[in-house]
This record gives C-alpha cells, sequence and structure tokens, in this order.
C-alpha cells in the first residue's frame, strides 16, 4: 500500500481548520452530519484517472515533466497495472471514494480492435479486485474519442462512417467495464464534435450523427443493463474551434431537437462553463432548472486566460454557490464531484497530487457546511420569495396560470398606475453572502 | 425632400467599384439581376430607427455630441414627427427600402399609458402617409422594454406583476402599430431579461414568465391578423448581466421547452454573435439547420473589445458568409438585413450617416455577388459533399438511417481495420475562399 | 447632518464578524493597531464624487433611476451645494476619511471658463469649510477631460490646438482647488486619449502632446506649492478603443520615453487591470517594483463581462493579495484606497450606498488583517526566499553581480551538469493561502 | 531535389489572381517592381523551421498525426539531416528566400552540453553548404529555452543558477551558429520567463536576472562579430501565466529600465498582439515610433478562441494595415515575415504545407501591392495630417515647442472660446481603405 507515494505514510486525516499540517483536511472530515447525513455522502469526490494518474505535465510548449514511478516499465500492460495499482493507493490513501476513467487511461490502446479489448479487459479485472479489497468505488466511466488520429476530424462526426464505426466499439467496451465495475454514470464529452471551418463541415449532417451515435449507445447500454445515468459534458471552444456541445443550455437544446433529453443528464464543469461566458453556478442552475443537473467536474480557470487551465477548485466563493444550488435540489442522484484537474507543470512532485486533492476536498467541503447553512437559515431564499411576493396577489396568480390577454394586462397597467421600483439590494446580499463564506461559526 | 439632409442633394446612386465619389455605391446596384431576381431583394436593408435617428454619440463617459436639426423643437411630439420624416427622407435618399422601429423611437412615453397610446398612433398615422408616398416598408416593429426606469429589473421577467402588465401593454399596441404598417416582422429582443444577480434571482419564476408572455403576445398578434413573423433576437451580457436568450442555441432550447417553437424565428445580430463565443456564420447556421433563420441585424463588433460596439458592417469575409448560407436556405421569408449600427462618436455630422449605410450597404452588395458566385460554381459545397462520400456506400447508409447497434459497427471495424487518415484542406479552402472574395469577376 | 440619509441615524459601528445588523462593520474597527497603527491609516478610504454622488444607474440602454434628494433643485449651483453637503454627511456617517472628485463634479460647467472657474471656486470654499468642519480630508483632485463634446476627439490628444488649451485652463483650475483642499495627490486618467481608428489618426504626435500636456501640468503645479504625488491611471480599452495609458508597465514606458518618470506615480484600479489582461496584484507589484505604487483604485469587474463594470470590492482574494504587496513596499506614502466603483442600476435606494461601501470597507479590513498576518508570519515570503536560495552560492552572486560571460556559465554548467528540477508547490501554496483567507484567527 | 515533396515538381509559380491552380501565386511576383524594388525585396519571407518542419499536428488533446518522411530515420541525427534538407527543398520549391530556426528545430539535444554542441555545429556546418547551393539565407536565429523540463520555471528567471548557465550555454552556441549562417536577427522569445504564480515567486529578482541575461548575450554577440539586430519577441499569456514580456510596450519599458533599449528590437507577432488585447497595426506602430520595429511573425489568431492559434495569415485587412505602417518607415533593415504559423492538425498532408504558406504569401503580396498605392496616393496620410492641421497655427506651434505654461493657454482659450467640433470621418474612411483593399487595380 505504500508502493508509489511512500512519502505520505497515512490515511490524510481531519485535524480542523488551523492545523499547521498541510497534509491534513481543514474542513473535510467524511462522517461529520451535515444536513441529516455524513458529509462524504454530499461529496461524492472523484479523481480523474487521465490528469491525476497519466498527467506528465506536457504543455504545446514542452514535454513530459511529472516522472511517476508507476510509469517506469517498458511494457504498457505492466505500466497499465502499476499505474491502476497506484490510483487505488492514491485514492485510499486520499480517504475518499470514488474515480473516474477513459477506456484508453486504464488500457492501453493495442495494435487493433480485440487487442485493445483484451487489454480492457483484463484492466477491469484488476480493478473490480482492487475496488473490493479498498471499498473504492467507480462514479463513471468514458471512451476516449479524440486522442487517437483517427479521430482529428471527429469521432461520431467523423466524415468517415469508419471512423463511426471505430467510435461505436469503443463506447461499446468502454459500457461494458462501466457496467462491470458499477459506475453509476457514463460520460460523453464530445472531444472533437464539432468543427475548425465551417469552410469543409456539413453541420447538419454532424449533428444529426452525433444523435444518432448517442441514441445507439444509450440502446446498447441499457440492453446490457446498465442502470445508471448518460450525461453530456459541455465545453465551448477545445479542441474543436466550435464544440457542438457548447455549454448546457446548447446541449439541452440538441437533446430536445433529436428526442434525447430524457435519456441524458449534463455533466458539467467550470472551468468549460467560464470558457463558454457562463459563471459555474450559471451552468449549474441552468440544468438543474431542467431537471438535467446530473454531475459536476470541479475545477476552475484562470479569468486572465483563454483556455481550460484545469486548476484546482480553491475558489471557495464559487464553490459555495455550486453547493447551494445542489442542497437545494436535493443533492446528485447519480454523480458525484470528479477532480477534473491538474497540476501546473511545476508541481513536480507526487506529494503535489495531495496538496491539490486535499485543496480541492477541503474548498468544497467548506462550501458545503456554508451552503448548508444558507438553506438551512433561509437567508437568501427567503428574500428571494418576498421579492416575487406580489405574485401572489390576484391579478399575479392569474398571470402565472397563463390564462390572460393583453388587453386585459394594459387595462390593469392603466388603472394600477406606475410601479415602485424596487431596489434589488444586490450589494447588501453580497456582503450577507461574505459574511456567511467567511463566517467561523460553520467550522 | 431636403428639410434634413440639404449636404445630400439626390438619391445615391450606383458609380462602380473605382468611382473615387464616397457618396456612391460601388456594389450595390438594386436593379442588378443577381441569381434570378433584383439585389435589392436579396438584400432587404432597413434603416434602425433608434441608431441612425436617435442616436447621439453618447457613451457611458460623457453625453450627445450628435446634433440633429430634426431634434431642435422643445416639444415632443413636434420632434417626434420631424424625426420621422428625417428618416423617411433618409432612407429615399439613400435607395434602400425598408427601416425597423421600437414603439419609443417613433413616439414619446406620455404621462400615462393612454396618451403614450394616443402619441403612438399618432405617428403611425404619419408614417403610414409617408409609406405611401416614399414606397418605403416596415421590416419588423418592436417594443422598447428596456429604457423606462420601471423595466430596471427586467419587463416579462421583473418580480413585480405590475411591470409585466405595463410590457404587455406596450406589446399590444407596438403590434397593433406593427400590423398597420404592414411590418413582415415582430421582434423580441429581451433588453432587460436576466440578472445580474443570482443571489437575488428566482431564474425558474423568471424563465417561466418570459415564456407566458410570449405566448400571449403571439395570440394576440394572430388575432388581430398579424401574418408577419415573430423573432427573438438573443444577446448574451447587456445590458443584464446574464441575458436568457444569450445565443441562437439557448433561444432554440428556451423555444422548445415551453412550446413555442413553432411560433418563433431568430433575428440574429454579428455583434451579439461575437460576444456570445461564435462567429456571425455559426449563429446564422444554427438558426437556418433548425429552420429558425428569421432576419439578420448586420452590424460588428470590435475583436479587442468586450461590447456591443455595434459598429456599421465593412467586413466581407463575415458577409460574405453569412449571404452564403442565407442563399442555400433560399434567402429570408420573412425578414431582411436591418442596420443595427451606429456611428462612433466621433462622426458628429449628418453626413456620416450616410458615409456608414453607404459602407454597410456595398459590404453586403459585394458579399452577396461572392457567394452567388460561390453558390452557383459549387466551389465549396461539391468538396464538403465529397467529404462525406463515405456515407453513400452501405454501411454509410445503414448508419444514416439509425438501424444499427454497437456490436454490430464493432464488427465491422474489426474488419475494415483503421481508417485513412484525410486532409481536410482547410488552408487551400481559405485561400479559395479568398480568391473567390477578392476576385473582380463579380463586379 | 441627517438631510440627505436620514435613514442612517448614527455613525456605522464596527460590531464584530456575526454581527446581524447589515449597516455594521464585521470588520473594520478604525483605532485597531495592525502592525503598529491604526488600521484607519493603513486604510486611507475615499469615497468618489461621480459614482457615489452624481450616479444615476443610467446605462447605455436606460437613464437614470438612482432618485437623490440632493438632486432636487433646478438651479445647477444649489444643486452642487447640496451634493457637496450630502457628500460630507455620507462620509461622516461612514466614518471614513476621504474623498476624490473631478471639477465637474463638484462644480457645474458655466457658459464659458470664466463662468466655471468661479462655479468651482464658490464650491473649494465650502468643501473647505466642511472639511474643517468634519475632519474629513482630499486625497485626490483631478479634472474631468472626457465628458464634454469638446473632447470627443481627446483632450491633450486633440487634433485641435484649442481643445488643448481648453484641457489645460481645466486642470490650472483642478489643481488650484486641489492645493486649496489639502489634496495629497493629483490625478491624470486619460479619459478619451486614445484612438477609435488608426485610419485618422497620428499616434506620434498625440503621445508628443500628451507629454508635454503632463510637463506643462507638473511645471504649474510645483509652481503653486502643490506638494502631493501626480498620479497617472492606466485603463486598456474605454472610452476610447486603444487608450495610451493601456496598463501599468505601458504607462511606465511611456513616462520613461518622455523623460516624465520622476514626476509620476500611478494609481492603478482593479477592473482597469483585468480588462487589460492582468490579474490586480500583477498591476500593483509592477508598479510597486518601479517604486511607482501610487494609489489604488478599488472595485472589481465581473469576469464574465468585457467592460468597466465597477462593482463594489467584495473579494477577499484579490484584496488581500494587493494588501500584501502594499504592506511590503510599506504602505502607501501619498494616495489611499478609493471607492472608483458605483451601485448597480437596480440598488436604487441612498440606503444601497451604505451597504456597498460597508462591504467594501469591511473587505480591505479583513484583508489587511490577513495581509498583515502574512507579513509578520512570512508564511511564504520565507518559501519564497528560500526557492532562490541558490543564488547565495559562489557562482549565483557572480551571476547577480553581472560580472559573467557567456562561456564562463557554459563551463560551469558542463561541468555542473544537468539541474535538479523542483516543485514550485504552487498548489499547496494556495492552500496555505486559503488558510490564511479563511482563518478566524485574524478576528 | 524531389524527396521529401513529390507530388510539387516544380517550384510555385506566379499565375495571377484567377488562376484556378491552386498551388500557384495569385499575387506574389518576385521581381514585380513595388516602389523601387522587387516585390521579393520588401517581402523577405521566412519559413518557421519549429512549426513547417517539425510540427506533428499534436495538440493537448491527441498526439502527432503529421507523418512526414523526414522524420522516419530512428536515429536523430539523420532526422536532423534530412529535416534539413527537407527545410530547403521546401523553401525552394516555394521560391522564398529566408528561414528562422532554435537551436533545437536543428538538432537534437545531446546527452550533455559538448554532445549538444557537437550535434548543432554537425548540422549547421551542412546548412552552410545547403544555403550556399540554394540561395537560401537565415532571417534569424534563436535558442529554445523552453521545452527541456530543466526550463520549467523559466530560463533566465529560473530560481536556479545552474538553468541559468545552461540557458546562457545555448544561447552562446545559438549565436555562434546565427553569425556561421549569415543570420541578420538573433531572437529573444521569452517562453517560459513570466510566472505562473505570485504566490511563489520574486518578480524583481527574475525581472534582473533576465535583464543581465541579456545584457550578457549582447556582449558575447558583439564580442564574436554578430552584426545584425537582436530582437525581443512580445507575448502575453502562454505558456506561463503572466509573461514578462507581455507586449510591445511593456517589452519597450523593461528595455529602457533596465539600459538595453539601445540593443534591442521588437519581433512582432500578429496572433500575441491579439492575446495582449490589440490589433496587429497597433503594436506595429507601437514599435515603429519607438524606432524599434525589427521583425514580425506573420500568422493570425481567431478572434473566438483565446490561446495562441498560430493559424496562417490570410486576413489581408490586417496584412494591409502591417505593411501600410511598414512602408512608412521605408520598411525592415534587418528583419522579414517570419511564418509563424501551423497547419491546423486536420490538414495531414505535406502538400497542405504549400497551401499554407502560399495563402500566406499571397495575402502578404496583395497587403504590399494596396499598401504601397495608399502610400503613393497618400490617400490617408493626407487626411490625416489635414486634421492636426491646427498646430501649424502660431499657438499649436507654440504648443508643439513645449514652451507654454497653463494660464497662457487658459487665456487664449478664454479668448479663442468653445472650440468647433469636427467629425472624425471613421466609417468614411473604413470605406475609403476598403475600396482600395478590394480594387483590382493593384493586380
Amino acid at each position: 500500500m505504500s508502493a508509489f507515494f511512500p512519502e505520505i505514510k497515512d490515511r490524510i486525516a481531519y485535524e480542523g481548520p488551523e492545523s499547521p499540517n498541510p497534509l491534513a483536511y481543514k474542513y473535510f472530515s467524511p462522517d461529520r452530519e451535515v444536513g441529516g447525513k455524513p458529509m462524504a455522502e454530499h461529496l461524492r469526490f472523484a479523481v480523474a484517472y487521465w490528469h491525476t494518474m497519466q498527467g506528465t505535465g506536457a504543455d504545446a510548449f514542452g514535454g513530459a515533466v511529472h516522472k511517476r514511478t508507476w510509469r517506469q516499465s517498458g511494457d504498457p500492460l505492466v505500466t497499465a497495472e502499476s499505474t491502476l495499482d497506484a490510483l487505488f493507493e492514491f485514492i485510499t490513501k486520499l480517504g475518499i471514494s470514488h474515480y473516474c476513467f477513459h477506456d484508453r487511461d486504464m488500457a492501453p490502446e493495442g495494435a487493433d480492435i480485440p487487442e485493445s479489448n483484451r487489454n480492457l479487459e483484463r484492466l477491469v479485472r484488476r480493478a473490480e479486485q482492487l475496488q473490493k479489497d479498498s471499498g473504492v468505488k467507480l462514479l463513471w466511466g468514458t471512451a476516449n474519442l479524440f486522442s487517437h488520429p483517427r479521430y482529428t476530424h471527429g469521432a461520431a462526426t467523423n466524415p468517415d462512417p469508419l471512423v463511426f464505426a471505430h467510435a461505436a466499439a469503443q463506447v461499446r467496451r468502454a459500457l461494458d467495464a462501466t457496467v462491470a465495475l458499477g459506475g453509476t454514470g457514463y460520460v460523453f464529452w464530445g472531444g472533437r464534435e464539432g468543427y475548425s471551418s465551417l469552410l469543409n463541415t456539413d453541420m447538419k449532417r454532424e449533428r444529426e450523427q452525433l444523435a444518432r451515435f448517442l441514441r445507439a449507445s444509450v440502446e446498447y447500454g441499457r440492453r446490457i443493463g446498465f442502470k445508471g445515468m448518460f450525461f453530456i459534458e459541455p465545453k465551448p471552444m477545445e479542441p474543436t474551434t466550435h464544440q457542438y456541445d457548447f455549454d448546457a443550455a446548447t446541449t439541452l437544446n440538441f437533446l430536445r431537437e433529436f428526442g434525447l433529453i430524457d435519456d441524458f443528464m449534463l455533466n458539467l464543469e467550470a472551468n468549460h462553463a467560464t470558457l463558454a461566458g457562463h459563471s459555474f453556478e450559471h451552468e449549474i442552475l441552468t440544468a438543474s432548472l431542467a431537471g438535467k443537473l446530473g454531475s459536476l467536474d470541479i475545477n476552475r480557470g484562470n479569468p486572465q486566460l483563454g483556455w481550460d487551465t484545469d486548476q484546482f477548485p480553491t475558489d471557495m466563493h464559487t464553490a459555495t454557490l455550486a453547493m447551494w444550488v445542489l442542497l437545494k435540489q436535493g443533492g446528485l442522484q447519480y454523480g458525484g464531484l470528479n477532480f477534473d484537474a491538474k497540476l501546473r507543470r511545476g508541481s513536480v512532485d507526487g506529494q503535489d497530487l495531495f496538496h491539490a486533492h486535499i485543496g480541492g476536498i477541503d474548498t468544497f467541503a467548506r462550501a458545503l457546511l456554508v451552503a448548508d447553512r444558507l438553506v438551512r437559515t433561509q437567508a437568501l431564499d427567503s428574500l428571494i420569495e418576498k421579492r416575487y411576493a406580489g405574485y401572489d396577489s390576484p391579478m399575479g396568480r392569474k398571470i402565472q396560470s397563463g390564462e390572460f390577454d393583453l388587453p386585459e394586462l394594459e387595462a390593469w397597467a392603466v388603472q394600477s398606475g406606475e410601479p415602485t421600483l424596487q431596489s434589488g439590494r444586490e450589494e447588501a446580499l453580497e456582503n450577507l453572502f461574505n459574511q456567511y463564506l467567511y463566517s467561523s461559526t460553520i467550522e
């Protein structure tokens, strides 16, 4: 159990807000009861296989700098096995509960489809055993349909039907693996489903193909007994110049247009939200109001940078607003909080993986405590409700029923005269929110 | 006919690409046949009442600097009448065909609803006569539901039902005016329909209210005999921090969610598109593929500025892509090309209004000629079609029929092996596009 | 003393972090000692005359909605006097110490220069008396060289020398006023000093004119006995498409190029920083390292909006980084913390002005406490120092002395071999920073 | 000569604007005289070794997809040689004159510095021969100080002096190579010279180190007889969150602060300009007015994407403005136009390299023709000059001499009264510019 992170001797412990130990939790105390259930149940944190285990710190200007002991073997399958073992050691030492994976994170692509499938099956069997031994669970699985050269022009939306078929083959096996590992979700992130230039693209055809692909995937998943939820993860501009799943509303529109709305929920990422011109909480609320808030990829961007920086989440303001919306919809039925976040290139040590996750976990733990207090006190919600109290009047109710026409409302307006303009109290509410955010009473 | 623009003696004439006369058209030749109909029919240009007649050059840092002779009277109704007269003089001298208006552009708000209504009716009667005399037509009308203080927190989405009713009263009369003036469109731009802060907002309630408002407006419009089309104009971030009609896809999602999709088309603006993170052509194509491309607000933003600068369109690259999509869907059935554009603050003269519109008109006239040649030669479209030719194979057709399952596709992929990666030829196509764009053969 | 804000009976009091009173300070306790001096001395807060007293909530889509009792008179000079009185009532009730003004905030522009001057002198005399009576002080003055139509194409950079002269006349009198009122700073914000289009601009000439203008202003100021500091306030894109004082580095470059570097320091604004693509702390540090950090305009932007939203500062993360840099340079010698921030349009009440300022004041009060603790414990600084410890070696010292050449370093590198890559520990440091930020020990 | 691009039989020829041959120039006709010298002399185009020869189409989401025959050998030195040969074949077939390189583009890094140096020397000797045989020249050289893991925390600004020394070693040899190959420029692009987080950074120290590094490099270069120019290439945000050479003005400020201004000029890139919030022409003019416009990296970004997309330049509007400024300063003394541009990932063929460069070359060839006509006719410049004609008056001249004081200007302003506001004619000038841009008379 100490093969890969020997510098971390024990499971990371809760030591309270003022602990001088950087390798301790300040807020995350898994068994602490919050709103009737343990903190850990609210916060089904997942480690992202790709960033945490496979990340190298490479960027467009330089190669790998994060050396890991689990990648030392020259044999890809041996490396895959030690990577998996390291993942379980890491999660166990962190003391959290879940992970997420792409098929190609877990097992290397082989020379052909059958070999790729055998590789995946072998690793899945090992993961099953490790899950059993450790109690760690799979949150969701997915297929990597963007890294291989064949997906250069898209997977489901590729101009070549043979690429479509290869993608279908991958999803089939990724679904098999997700079911085998008991995942409660399966994610479609449309990595290269979009276009680089309209000069060579038939967008109509490509969107229709994407819909067909999703439909067939759901069908297969249900046929093999997948009981979890299918998620789509919106993202606006990377890697393809215009991604078809730009944001929550765009994705909902797509699902409605193609009759897929009942089969999918959304997996929303903070950094994808901000790249699309929205706050994270806006995207979360958009999905929640449509009954489609499925899971969250928690991370953050840099407001001065225009791409997906996937930094670990440390912004409690945003995290608290996220948890506030989440608690008000009763939490997440299928999903959880996945750390789709990577170390900065300069954070080269394995130990940095612990610092990064601890920071993110504590951010959401404190956010949960603050959000829970906000929900309990109804500090904001009662004020919001009061703001719309005019709709409890007879005419307000009539309007809400939809049974009115314009002349009738004009007549009422003529008779009632000019409305009184009320302050929205935005600054006062921000102060109130900050008071909750910084209050030590939640500790 | 020369009361307001005495410096422009005659109707602006077509003089060809090399004319040294800045007050002549270089490309716009209304009767020139393009694809079987006169250029002017393709390009139903409209002057925007608000910017062109009511614009003052004011910004957040300084007041009015565009002095206009039609605003000299101290009496608001006399001013309204001379403004209307000036509009018709302007359009007639430009030699184009349409205009668009908000109720409050045309007639001043009175002390109460009845007075406002009387003001509007009076001006509408005058406009009817001017239309008859000049042959100028109304493209679309709309109600200004954002300038008056009562709309500070929204119109249809206001927390106060009385504001909702005032907005309903305005739309009623704006629809009456639109019908009276023979407009083929009626636009809803959700000026303040959005939120400034989620801390004081019930987004669920507000979106539902917006839907009710739209439904009642359609109902009223159809009842009074409006035969034109209802348009929604998406915009992302101004004036309200988060506008509910963020972009085309968001608006389509809203219309589908609330069962309004059959009653509306979209009016798309170039600068709104870019603020939402899209190219103009992306938004146009998104609407077109949904059968919802209704009308265009032509202008441009500044890629280095983060707000709606509403500059006159001079970018032929974008204009040509817009016209290309438009021609391929057979043009606009209801709408046209509205100059939702304003002079820079420093362009203080009435004459600048002519320069600005001439530049915009010529941009789209040349764009039409280039796009028409692109469509006729199928230079790009034939290459696009070829790119997806694999879908004409038996398995391609099967996939397109939707009658397949994942295992079947996997089997085919196993048997067929790795696909061949083809170049998307993006750079070559950009060159080809540029060759068309700069070609003098269209002159 | 209660003429204008009757709803606020008393001076806003410190009541501690958990006070349920929204009109009390949670952190700002003026006399509390921090690092050897009272909190209030660290935080020379100033109220911005323009936003706080003259703000109306108007935006590009609607007019004034903030009605104020001090603006009820029809006589501009009477209004100016009551506005001034209201300012002093406001500051006094807030319990802070300073204000900032533009000449045209304080006194209305007259029909000609002499009348404008007389207006200003009259109000300055009244302000002198009010300062004496209340103990409130002037932080800095400035001239509004952007609102009047004559400044449409710039003030010092205007193509017309007569506009340059009018601007000079205004600065002369604004300097007189600043000296009379004992301001310790005088600010140049280049409102319209920039260009809208290079097609009509001689940038060389305009920048030279700007330098001449600044030089003459300094000369005049010193001649009349101004002992304070001249500040330039950078801003990137508003109102002119490209402002000459884009950011701190651009402004320093300008000052160096034209030999003005010894005469000016910078006044940095948070929202201007982020619009220029920088964090606020980056701009502050840039100025500080050049010995040019003069004063701060504290506010915040919205990361999803692309213009200067001038919101009240509530982000303690940013505020703490700002105070950290500030404390490390020993505070501000001349300037202070000016609330260049305005109410949201929907915050229509006078009471909202109190909420907004209280929130901003408490944000920087808490930020000061956290930053002070960071400086005292050297928690971050000691780690930073350690990171560069290699430069304490003989070769490190040699490099720092500048006395080396490339071959010599190559030889050392050959001999020393490959350096060891160390982690930058970015995530761990963010966690540490957050622990300080949220710690209740500073309370 | 046809080893690597067998599909391109001959040198790309000029065939005129309407040629249907995608592999022909439409505008670039090297010997055509423009403003007294051959087009090719105005346009010293350079191929970028890194993108064109070493590019693989890899991005953050997928690996290499551009397979090249010159990379087939397993031996890095053999690969380096065939890559160099392919470069010369490519440039020769394109019919242009220059290339640019990083040390590590040309020769692989060895096991230690001596081996790296030997590798480089070997390839430089081969390049010398190829230059001699082909007539192709080196525009500028540079050292790659960002890809190797040792540069993770910067090169000259690294916390570890040993990294500083390794960087010095590389620059020494890259300068040697540049001199050997007759380059007229040497570029410093501060790849990782910046910071990722201020929490672990001593910015003062790092900027000073950067200055020392540059000073020693200049010293060495001059000592070995380098007669060309040293360039710094600004870039704002990549790969390091905040790059020290943010933009032209920031870099000029740095050079002035550290007394390096006489030793350097700037190499400006279009996409870096737009990422920094500027137009390319703004950056070019900024450098030109400071006498520091050295060389250009021509490419373009995507206005909807927030990172350095390095697309090939096809925007003639921007290119024409660039050439206009360039011609007005008499061209580039030392530098040229380097294609710092890469194929889109989907453009997988070697042939796409030709399409891409041809498009970029033709864009700047046409831009040159238009700019030359603009300069010859003085169409814009005469209007600009007229706009500032007021400065030819006695008082205008006095102001320009700097010999005035504020009271004197006030007196003149009082006497002269209110200035007349003139239109800046921005829209008319844009139309005029477009008329030049699209005119076929330049063909």
